[in-house]
């Protein structure tokens, strides 16, 4: 069998045992039950089991021409993986669900399984099943699973007048990379790789399961703290001084006569954490303060200033 | 806001919100976190998650001209919940990821939404989460989540020479209702309703869980029962005296020179259960004897004869 073949040539039992045997196997001790049944049965210690559904579609969220297979694979599960270490969670299994038209060569979707695997593997979970559907266009849903054993998870509406305002990650990242490719370049291609490829700081949001509230930025900073400041009835304060733009940032900002800052406040898709604290000792090592939280009027304020935008909206004219 | 409008015309967030008002609420003791964080928390009694991803995409699953929204709602419902029954697990919580076209109407989302809603009250449980994005065609993921509770998961592989093979629900009703409505047909009205919306007999499910083993009857009983024979290494032998054809399928059948058995043998989409159990006395009331199980060449043997079909196949030239 040629991986060349598209996978109407193959059908959908060839295809499904193909990505079976490519994914990285499952740890059996956190996946008793993985591909092959109705189900999987997947660890939830604490008696509760974390879960969140993220889809990327063709055209929307990524093209064929700007990102390989394994990119989008990769950014289809780091997606859904912050979404739980935004939880204060543990993440233990991706399901994923594929829509694909019949042309596409099953070698693309084996290096799609790829780069979920590759994703799913910095945080020590796989693909535990899923499904496989034709359709015109491409379509990713990945649902991501975490567990808590037995830890309180870290909500949104938990952020209390007096605490701080810390982010970890990137910020702008993506917007800037997405910005070039748009405009025809390839480069700087680190900008264009954080289009491709997030990388969320797992680890720090691990660090950072003190806080009281915490949020994957993915709309964009003020757009994810809105949401925040709402669940929890407070103000949000940026202090823009606080955000330091980053060289790449600058320098391409300043070739491409665009904003940087602006970049930085409002750019989705890199998948930063952003949570409050209580105070700035409580802040752990690696996380950046860049503000507080105040009584005010439910809604972020950069530079005392209160923002108005929601943030990136799929369906907006 | 008016539901004639399109989604574009009202935005992405304008549409979650309506939809999130439109959804049955989750129980708060099973969903401490539902729609409206990064994640869903959801009850996993047992220190384990069941869950299943189903994809449906129109054209493929669905036609919008033969099926309501609601219809489809309920179908991608059921067949997902079907997967948790099939585990032997109670199901907890549904997850729905979907891609629409900038022009679908609002109203026609809401529709959707109280189908989903519909078949998830008849167990119990609510839309928690998901995701909505744009694209050209209509695709709708959910993922069901279940919990076990203590119990072990029923698998495919469990069952064993010696056993009976046994079914709960109908087999053969949604493939004669497509048959139907590809002939230009809308009746007969309940084969059409079995195609639109599968009735899968989640209670008899429950009552089978002593079974060996288990699977959901969605591509077809041979096809379903081939997948439980690989697993258990198993020959199951099925005699065709032992399916009943009703009335509706023999009539309907005979008007259009089909195959009632056919069709009960290798139709999809019923989500009926197929199951084996110890022994005649161990299957439940409402469950039907259709064979026995022995150690020949694992597969599926229909009055003797081994049956080499796999059962529908997504890209199947």
């Amino acid at each position: 069998m040629s991986t060349e073949q598209t996978i109407a040539e193959i059908g959908e039992f060839a295809l499904i045992d193909l990505i079976a045997q490519r994914l990285r196997p499952a740890d059996s001790a956190t996946v008793p039950v993985s591909i092959g049944d109705d189900s999987a049965v997947v660890s939830a210690r604490g008696d509760q089991v974390v879960a969140c559904l993220d889809m990327m579609t063709q055209g929307v969220h990524f093209r064929l021409d700007w990102s390989s297979a394994n990119d989008i694979g990769r950014k289809a599960a780091a997606a859904n993986l912050a979404d739980i270490f935004a939880m204060g969670a543990t993440p233990t299994a991706l399901l994923v669900g594929l829509s694909l038209p019949e042309s596409t060569p099953v070698e693309w979707v084996l290096e799609l399984a790829d780069g979920l695997s590759a994703e799913a593997e910095l945080v020590n979970v796989s693909v535990v099943g899923g499904d496989i559907v034709r359709s015109e266009t491409i379509t990713i849903s990945v649902t991501a699973l975490g567990e808590l054993q037995g830890r309180t998870p870290i909500l949104r509406g938990g952020a209390q007048s007096g605490d701080v305002v810390a982010v970890a990650g990137r910020l702008g990242w993506a917007q800037a990379g997405l910005l070039m490719l748009q405009r025809g370049f390839r480069s700087p291609r680190n900008l264009v790789s954080a289009h491709r490829v997030p990388t969320p700081p797992y680890e720090l949001a691990q660090t950072g399961r003190n806080a009281h509230a915490m949020i994957d930025v993915s709309d964009g900073l003020v757009s994810d703290l809105g949401h925040l400041a709402r669940a929890s009835n407070v103000g949000i304060h940026i202090d823009s001084n606080s955000l330091t733009v980053p060289d790449e940032l600058a320098a391409t900002a300043s070739a491409f006569a665009g904003d940087a800052m602006q970049w930085i406040l409002t750019g989705g898709d890199d998948h930063a954490f952003a949570a409050t604290f209580s105070d700035a000792l409580s802040v752990p090592t690696g996380w950046q303060i860049i503000g507080h939280v105040t009584s005010d009027l439910a809604g972020v304020y950069v530079d005392d200033e209160l923002q108005l935008t929601r943030g990136w909206d799929h369906f907006a004219k």
